[in-house]
């Protein structure tokens, strides 16, 4: 069973990657797009097969090592079939 | 509109960073879980409401700039409620 933790900052924390890569866009001529932000991707592949126990288990993980809460927010994502 | 472009290195292409969360995961007690691999997201906000012409405009984008293509892979989600 594999768990996709969608890690991305907080509204009104400056996104200093997204703004240059906005800028860069917009050198090369894509002028439509308005606001670029950033974001992480955690992929997490396991062993067990129990949905509930598995979300559980990922939300724990974000709480304590992959997520900073004070300036990101988090989704976790649950895929039965790789 | 909004488009998210999910970004992931290639099957085979080492992946450090996924290591070493998983070596953390697993001093702190989470041994389930059996791979890690990490991804970045790019979160477009598009003015324009046409959803093909944004999905092919965040094609070439990532195509021109925002994907290496020799060692990730990508896909493009489109969402037309912000």
């Amino acid at each position: 069973m594999r768990a996709i933790v969608n890690i991305s900052l907080k509204q009104g924390v400056l996104d200093p990657q997204g703004q240059a890569i906005q800028n860069s866009l917009s050198n090369l001529g894509f002028n439509n797009c308005n606001n670029v932000r950033t974001g992480k991707q955690i992929i997490l592949d396991f062993q067990d097969n129990d949905e509930e126990q598995v979300f559980k288990e990922t939300e724990k993980m974000c709480e304590t090592l992959l997520v900073n809460t004070v300036i990101e927010n988090y989704d976790i994502e649950i895929i039965k079939e790789i």
